[in-house]
């Protein structure tokens, strides 16, 4: 099954757009599960068991692993291991921001696409094509790469005009991506690109950039992204296609025993609301 | 005391501006190693032993550990931890090539430099400096922005050509990045640059835009760049602040009981070489 199978048939099966973001911050879950053994791992576990019949995708950020060293480590895999046990149907997107040169990223790859076994992986670009090939080359596995970001600063390069060799008009940089990406390195049929949600204007560009493919759309909630614009100008043709994030805002929703129910709450407001725009 | 000073300063004592890259793969290391307990740890442990009166740095690739999971992580922190403990003057690098949005970059800085505990890492431009503040705001570490990588497709983005908004004329995306990060990123003093061997003509520009700041050079060795051209463009006025960088051939130039030996001379050789062109 290729990547963009299992993602249409989830979206299909949970009639849901709606990406989780373990972004699962030690300092930040409840205090009663921060003396327990794995507690990111315990956290995540509730979050999912709570939260699972609501959406087409999970994205655990490597960087609040990493922040615990390789006891972090271990609880991402763990929560990988249980998605992949537990519910199988669900897509995984390791946002690791990755990218080497081609020989490294061989390290990167069977990190992700071996050892944690998620479906997909989010890239940066700026190493171009080549660098990135062990990734492009995993058929089965999705490559989500940067294209314009979330960070109020994410113009800073991704807007500067660019003159293409072919002697075409300056366009910006994230644009020119967006159409390489497309055109280029999609050879595979496994490239999506990250677009966040708090540029819908930009995010509307690309979906006409890049028609076909999967946009993984960080921003709404806690960074301010707004659900009408966002899912309007993220979708395909077919009201598909985007797979839209909220982290801390779902996760962090409650703070108490009640944390996952809290989530869930907030988890079912999204996806209503951003089911009514689709 | 600030990187720079701490870069310096080794420089100095040791005569010598070769960076040596603990990419330890596992499948590569020796036969004879490969049963041990933290094979990884023992194998790095030796190649240290062996050379750490030959270099400026140690730079470590996080892919080659991540590759074996939570144990590889741990095998990376017991290298940093040996390193830091038997040679604290010698530089660490982290090669991890992160960057993320503002916020989770903090998790990023924690595990590079507290948990890890290294001098500096290598980070990913795409994003702009806003995102990459929590590395840049730790004063006392050192910031290695990609600039012109290594790879045969590096010029795939990094060349293309961008036009800054003050209306000056169209230059490659490398070198505007190299000025703005040399003008606008470099507030804390902590900036440094990479730029592959593998492209001396590049590399001589890159200096001449930032004069003064740490470049780290990889590519000599089994990527093939030439010693002589990538020192003469890469050192400052000073023949300094140029970490050239050699891993696999140097850390993989024997694979017998004489490993560490092998290793030796190679750098040995490699250092003679470098000194007669600074």
């Amino acid at each position: 099954m290729t990547f963009q199978q299992k993602l249409d048939a989830i979206v299909e099966q949970q009639n849901s757009l709606l990406c989780i973001g373990l972004d699962s911050e030690l300092a930040r879950i409840p205090a009663h599960l921060q003396n327990k053994l794995n507690p990111q791992f315990a956290f995540n576990k509730a979050i999912i068991d709570a939260t699972h019949d609501l959406v087409c995708a999970y994205k655990p950020n490597t960087a609040f692993y990493e922040a615990q060293g390789a006891e972090g480590i271990s609880e991402l895999k763990m929560t990988c291991d249980y998605l992949r046990e537990k519910y199988p149907d669900i897509v995984i997107i390791l946002d690791a921001k990755r990218a080497d040169i081609g020989s490294t990223n061989q390290g990167y790859a069977q990190f992700a696409f071996d050892y944690l076994g998620v479906d997909a992986i989010t890239l940066h670009p700026y190493l171009g094509k080549d660098a990135i090939l062990p990734f492009l080359e995993r058929k089965d596995r999705g490559c989500f790469i940067l294209c314009r970001t979330s960070n109020p600063g994410a113009g800073e390069l991704q807007d500067m005009k660019v003159t293409p060799d072919t002697g075409n008009q300056a366009i910006k940089l994230y644009q020119y991506l967006a159409k390489k990406i497309t055109e280029e390195w999609n050879e595979n049929g496994n490239c999506g690109l990250v677009v966040g949600a708090t540029y819908p204007g930009e995010l509307e560009i690309v979906r006409r950039i890049a028609q076909h493919i999967p946009l993984l759309i960080p921003g709404i909630g806690a960074q301010g992204g707004d659900i009408e614009k966002t899912v309007k100008a993220g979708v395909d043709s077919g009201g598909k296609n985007a797979i839209i994030n909220s982290s801390r805002a779902v996760i962090f929703a409650g703070n108490g025993s009640n944390f996952a129910q809290k989530a869930r709450e907030t988890a079912l407001k999204l996806i209503k609301e951003i089911n009514i725009y689709r």
